[in-house]
């Protein structure tokens, strides 16, 4: 039977030698050759998947770019005139995944997102295969129903009456804290849609100096300009000083500018800070600011009873952002814009195109919640968040998101009882980020200075460069403010246990040791 | 053997009603039960894929938002604390695609997206196996070069030169075209990053009457504000008049106003028109203002020998959004932007964030290509593309899109031929839009006038709810300008064929012959 087997994908290999994707459907009587093509694909994902969450695999096999262009072993990424066999796309499909870097791999730290979730992966699966359109509820009824139920947990989450908030899932972050100057901006001038920025006064925007770079980066799209971003001071540990910022506010007011938004963070990218959010909402009240909450890295922690503390005072913000595809662990991308106040959002970017928007319909049109996007076509980013959230409960992120800051903790302790490491700062995690220097033996001879400074900011990238040609961990490095280049780890990925932890230590130190 | 089979399949569906996601990978020693979980969604897929492909099947089955929000026949959409079983899942994936819309099905006609490309299709899976990130080469190495690859191609088929140009994808047309209004207001004034509009002269931008409202959303967004968005008059065939865009021009600068920008349309999103680029290219080289060309609908002609000839004078663009996820018939969402000009895009958006592009890295980082987006993270769009470019061929898209343009030409010929139907222009179709009016029997005893006028405004709207609630077909219908609401069709899905449009015209005889 084995034996058999065997021929029998043999003999399906040799067929899509001669098969062509224009052999498949919509092509009459090709359903059963269609079945199989994809089963080959699946196979193969399948087959990468296992090796995903297999710690002995490598994390990547690194080549440089003009490597990939010339052809490594056959792969030729160029495109032709002629098609190819469906036979090669099988190949080319596996040495995609090849050359590729594993995210769900135990030991890839590199980013805030990581991990590959089954069930989460099964929803983008169906996502693609209904290749619908987010723009009206006309094409995607059951799309846009679940993302409403999604937004009125995740307001509940926040602390909002759902009566009141609103919300868009948009590509990413750096979108959603867009969508948050926007719409502040709009509150505050409505006329700023049909006049533009020269009809309104001077106006200044807050975020600190540990803040993510996307909010500045909207400041420039946006038309305010990055000067008009005033950046307010961390403490050692990376919170907003409340206090700074109430000084930077009088400042901007003495300069005949208009303070109109602060964002303040729930978990920074680098250090995993929380900012002091009722603080800055007393102080936003006072003053009469927008008060955004860039959660997008840390509001994972509202599903976990034991950590949403953290978040306290995020319930007294105008708009918030929280990515599901970092802490929560749902596939790129995922990310939620939420706002408290409803049909700002709609006020601020509906143009009612006819062709799209047609109020004569038979149902309740306020479910076409396209003309609130910045966006027109948008992609279906909620159907894999609903799933895992069936296939889990609020319980099963609960569980996943408490057992990764587990792991910072058991890092952090690690670290603080090695000499050759040293943290950038010594408190306990409060989200997954653990911030630290390894300090190769012939670093440690030489005195604090400059000196010393020069050379442990060149030892991170040359671990990093060793660690990316074994492939065997990866791993994030930065400098931040006057700190030369630190490593940066981050847990997310569900799959990571204690022994990869070890792991990272000891392939830190055997990479670094000679440095 | 038949009847084991099903045994076994009987089995698995018991087990799943006591499995949970959390028995899945990474669970230790779960690698054959998440073969079978996946295995169980591809089938529900499979099956899903050869329905999509029927055209007996229906296209959808409609019910209003509070329907799916109560439950339909136990499709709870709710969200709870504790897991539901995998079964439970399984049956939920069943269910999203029961009470969706086949956006493949051969009568689907409502977007200018549809069909359900195989190859495609296999690409997004990977995609979402791959799970990772464009902003590095780091860790999207493959999707990187894939994206400068197809950027190439894309730069040689509008006529320019691979050494001068520049690009990237992006999450919609819509936002490909803000990135057009973006680089042009950076390129003449680029202290508009830091300074904002504030430091900006009054600027103008131009589009026609027929243009999709995304240039006008861009202005919002941006700061430029919408007043400043000037529309140009079209001609009956909804082509943008070029002596009217100069009159516009010279209207704005005796405002004192700087005209900065014109979007010229191939293919406009109702009358699927092109500009005349050339004539629009003179009088952008004679003022100075950039000129994009939004072919974000049109763009997959540049794929025809036979039609390209319609985009002619695109070569002289600064910048050209064109989305494959139309006419090419890739998956949604692929988008690209264009622009003539190396290291703008790069220029105008860098925020050189230290955690994320760290200058100090092995390779040439030069691929790390995310600072040159408004996003931050930002999803692998490419892939499917790449994938479906090397299975068809650039002939294959060829062959195709002559294709639908055929059906288009066919639709026009029936209408032309059958009174009961009304041509909103009477000209050939450049693309594969056809616009149309059904005129119902007791209309035809009434006199052009006001009163007819008012009832054909309503007979569109009443046929597309019976349509609807049949679910036999779907297309797409708009009133435009001072003409009442008409059909829009569209060709872009490889799976219709003549009886099918054949079918759309009786089926809205069918339905509207007693209004």
């Amino acid at each position: 039977e084995e034996k058999e087997k065997d021929t029998n994908s043999e003999s399906l290999v040799t067929n899509f030698s001669n098969i062509y994707a224009s052999d498949l459907l919509p092509t009459r009587n090709s359903e059963e050759l269609t079945d199989q093509f994809l089963l080959e694909v699946v196979d193969i994902l399948l087959n990468y998947i296992k090796k995903t969450y297999d710690e002995k695999s490598k994390v990547l096999d690194f080549h440089h770019p003009h490597q990939l262009l010339e052809g490594l072993e056959g792969f030729s990424l160029e495109l032709h005139d002629q098609p190819e066999p469906l036979e090669q796309i099988l190949v080319d499909c596996r040495d995609t995944l090849k050359y590729g870097v594993k995210t769900g791999h135990p030991r890839y730290f590199n980013q805030l997102s990581s991990g590959l979730d089954i069930v989460g992966l099964a929803g983008e699966w169906l996502t693609a295969t209904a290749n619908t359109n987010m723009f009206t509820y006309e094409i995607a009824p059951l799309f846009i129903v679940m993302e409403e139920i999604l937004l009125k947990k995740m307001y509940e989450m926040v602390g909002w009456k759902e009566t009141e908030a609103d919300g868009i899932f948009s590509p990413g972050g750096t979108i959603s804290n867009l969508y948050s100057v926007l719409v502040a901006r709009y509150k505050r001038f409505p006329e700023i849609k049909t006049k533009g920025m020269q009809a309104l006064p001077h106006i200044a925007m807050f975020v600190s100096e540990h803040s993510h770079y996307s909010v500045k980066k909207a400041a420039a799209v946006l038309g305010i300009g990055t000067d008009n971003v005033i950046t307010v001071k961390c403490d050692e540990r990376g919170k907003m000083i409340p206090s700074d910022l109430e000084a930077k506010i009088l400042q901007a007011k003495s300069q005949e500018h208009i303070p109109l938004y602060v964002s303040a963070t729930a978990g920074t990218t680098v250090y995993g800070a929380f900012d002091p959010l009722d603080n800055i909402a007393d102080i936003c009240e006072k003053y009469g600011l927008w008060m955004h909450v860039d959660a997008a890295w840390g509001g994972g922690l509202l599903m976990s009873r034991k950590h949403s503390f953290k978040l306290n005072g995020i319930e007294r913000a105008n708009s918030v952002t929280w990515n599901p595809h970092k802490l929560m662990g749902v596939p790129l991308q995922c990310s939620a814009f939420l706002v408290c106040e409803k049909g700002l959002l709609q006020a601020c970017n509906q143009m009612c195109a006819g062709y799209l928007f047609q109020p004569d319909k038979q149902y309740d049109t306020t479910y076409d919640t396209g003309d609130k996007t910045i966006q027109c076509g948008r992609h279906v980013d909620v159907f894999k968040l609903w799933l895992m959230w069936k296939a889990k409960g609020t319980r099963g992120f609960e569980i996943l998101i408490n057992k990764t800051l587990e792991l910072a903790e058991y890092l952090y302790k690690k670290l603080n009882s090695r000499e050759n490491f040293q943290l950038v700062f010594d408190a306990e995690p409060e989200l997954t980020n653990v911030c630290f220097w390894y300090i190769p033996p012939s670093l440690r001879r030489i005195p604090n200075g400059p000196e010393r400074e020069k050379l442990l900011h060149q030892v991170a990238p040359k671990i990093k460069v060793r660690m990316i040609e074994e492939g065997t961990t990866m791993v994030s490095y930065q400098p931040h403010g006057d700190k030369v280049n630190f490593f940066r780890m981050v847990f997310s990925n569900p799959a990571t246990r204690k022994l990869d932890v070890d792991f990272l230590l000891e392939e830190i130190e055997r990479l670094g040791k000679d440095l």
